[in-house]
């Protein structure tokens, strides 16, 4: 991309990122799209890694996932490789081809199998993939592997992002302490059906891979499963995440062993998916549904998304206006069971409708100062049941127009 | 609302819309949101007029949508009453008082029973209904009913619209001449669910409410519920059929006397459509989007929408950028049967892509012209079986933000 986005103003700064034992990083400018950038990221894992995945349900996903689906119930990992620029998305064979090429060079340079070498790329779709501007530069990237590349990591994986994404916790398995560490990459085709953007996180654990894939799936469900931009599946959707295992815990006896570990990774996730959202394209506001009263958890996730995906509320949330009549509609509309006459809306703490009519004397002001601010707070109730689900978007501003009517160019 | 629109560019001349037997019209500035400009219309029908109706299949729908369900089953109108500027959603026990005062006052106006008043309202949503304002004018517009009010009956219902939208046809029902007029309202708030605005229609001929009921339904299908602005599904949603007899056509024997009739319905379903789809909030560019080789013809329709709702291909028409990674991005996140390396896609007339890659030796110059029309055509085929449909939506722009960004201000 040829011009320079400003950064969100909902940005957060990267946290300090520790030595996570057992990864090391590489980056390089390959020239796939950008220019003055680094734009192809490899990381080495120790022997022994387990890796879990998750993947996008579009229905037409890009070259690397159909590759990282077919090696994933290997359960072990020495490599992976990324780039941006280009999605390599529907490319057909020569996608494939591309793709072998990739990993094959990088397990070259690595000294493992190519089934080793997990792989994601990010960007244009349905232009034919340089691999072998990816291939030139993988054997200098080994050469340059260091524990102490997050921060360059997080980095060589955006493309229309603003600011890198990183996040860690440190916890206990046992009696020893491991750390986890993710970075993120995303910013608009946002919407939960998975991934929903790339995400690579890395522990020193030790946890056998199908441990690993049953925590991944759960954490991922409130994390990243309850955010959206634009409502937009991507075809690359992607999270990886390896278990090095140098931290030396014992075997995991019991899996109330990993409580603990399990709140940090969801800890984690939860970073990186607020990250994303937070440099939703265009956003200048980040908004948090919560709802309540639902039928069921995935009834309320599901009203929740009508909500956050609703173009009218998007853009008053953007003018600054606490339109509930548009929240009302958006309920409605999300096909979920849901009563007119038991409907409760809030903005900002506020409660202004409740039972099917604005609250009686409901005063705007306080809501009015809410809408001012960069984290706008709407709750409904629907009065129907127990289910609860919290969700993430954003605002639709003039700049989402502007990046994505001009994406190519 | 404060500020005055600019007429959409993709905005189609009213037709001539001829007298049609058994149904007379009137309008008023009755000042409930608008000042200087009608926005309270009253229709009168001759006695013995059927009806039939749909309605959106939002859960919180208006106080008018409950009004008119339950009035429907009796299969008769004698009045029709509409207002703009205020939709009478979410407005409780007091909303209901509205509508009920509101029809009582119509029909003691027209010397007709209450229960055979059928009312709609559009505007904003959550703020009381001054009855009163409406209440206080229905024996003025009552006195002053024409036949030729159809062009100020297009009118004094707009809300956002910048065009009023009418469509007329003549056919004949055995050796009879009959006439179908009708008009509509609409350009947010816009998604296939039902009616997706409002819309009235009015035919001389003489039909049996189940009959008409029938026709209407079969004729939504492939226009009102294959358009979509913003994919936001209104709470006030309705489309209204009524049929004055007038014309004296005999009784309908077989429903194979209605074909004639019902292509002439089609097409006058069809033409508001197409015109509520040129006044979408903001569009500039109108998209016809072309599903072919679905499963089925609602699979196709399915497909269809998410690519006539994915905020990143509508943004990119907006940009007049031939991102047909974003419409394979569309199709694969629509839930339905679709398999990548069978999956074509053609802008313009000019097929792109074919079995999962670009098509060799494709050249971008004829598309890149035909994205700087005003109607941008979009061709899918899906390979899978022989469902096919039209969609048609338009594109996302600034002005759309402008629009719904400040809509109460």
């Amino acid at each position: 991309m040829s011009k320079t986005l400003a950064v969100s103003p909902l940005a957060l700064p990267l946290p300090e990122l520790p030595v996570v034992g057992g990864v090391r990083f590489a980056t390089a400018e390959a020239g796939i799209r950008y220019r003055g950038r680094t734009d192809v990221l490899l990381a080495d894992f120790a022997p022994g890694t387990t890796v879990a995945g998750v993947f996008t349900r579009n229905k037409c996903p890009g070259a690397p996932i159909t590759w990282c689906r077919d090696i994933l119930p290997r359960g072990s990992a020495r490599g992976l490789l990324v780039n941006a620029g280009n999605a390599n998305v529907f490319n057909g064979a020569s996608g494939a081809a591309a793709v072998r090429a990739s990993a094959v060079a990088a397990a070259r340079a690595l000294t493992c199998t190519a089934e080793e070498i997990f792989l994601a790329s990010t960007g244009v779709i349905g232009e034919p993939m340089p691999a072998e501007k990816i291939t030139s530069v993988t054997d200098g990237l080994a050469a340059r592997l260091s524990p102490d590349g997050w921060r360059a990591a997080a980095s060589a994986i955006m493309t229309t992002d603003t600011f890198p994404k990183a996040a860690t916790r440190t916890t206990m398995i046992g009696s020893t302490s491991v750390r986890i560490s993710g970075i993120a990459k995303g910013s608009g085709m946002i919407a939960p059906d998975m991934a929903t953007m790339l995400a690579f996180v890395v522990t020193d654990a030790a946890i056998p891979a199908p441990m690993l894939q049953t925590m991944l799936v759960q954490a991922i469900e409130p994390t990243f499963n309850c955010i959206t931009v634009d409502s937009d599946t991507s075809t690359s959707d992607t999270v990886l995440l390896f278990a090095t295992g140098s931290a030396g815990n014992a075997p995991i006896a019991h899996t109330k062993d990993l409580k603990a570990f399990r709140l940090a990774l969801l800890g984690v996730l939860h970073d990186l998916a607020q990250m994303v959202i937070r440099d939703g394209e265009g956003a200048r506001k980040l908004i948090e549904i919560t709802v309540t009263g639902a039928v069921s958890r995935r009834s309320a996730r599901r009203v929740g998304l009508a909500i956050a995906n609703s173009p009218l509320v998007k853009t008053a949330v953007a003018g600054e206006d606490a339109n509930w009549g548009r929240i009302v509609m958006a309920v409605g509309k999300a096909g979920e069971p849901a009563e007119r006459d038991r409907l409760a809306v809030a903005v900002g703490g506020v409660w202004m409708a409740r039972e099917g009519r604005v609250v009686d004397g409901y005063q705007e002001a306080p809501v009015v100062t809410h809408m001012r601010g960069s984290e706008i707070k709407i709750a409904v109730d629907l009065g129907m049941g127990r289910g609860s689900a919290v969700v993430w978007g954003c605002d639709l501003t003039h700049g989402y127009i502007d990046i994505n009517g001009s994406y190519r160019s």
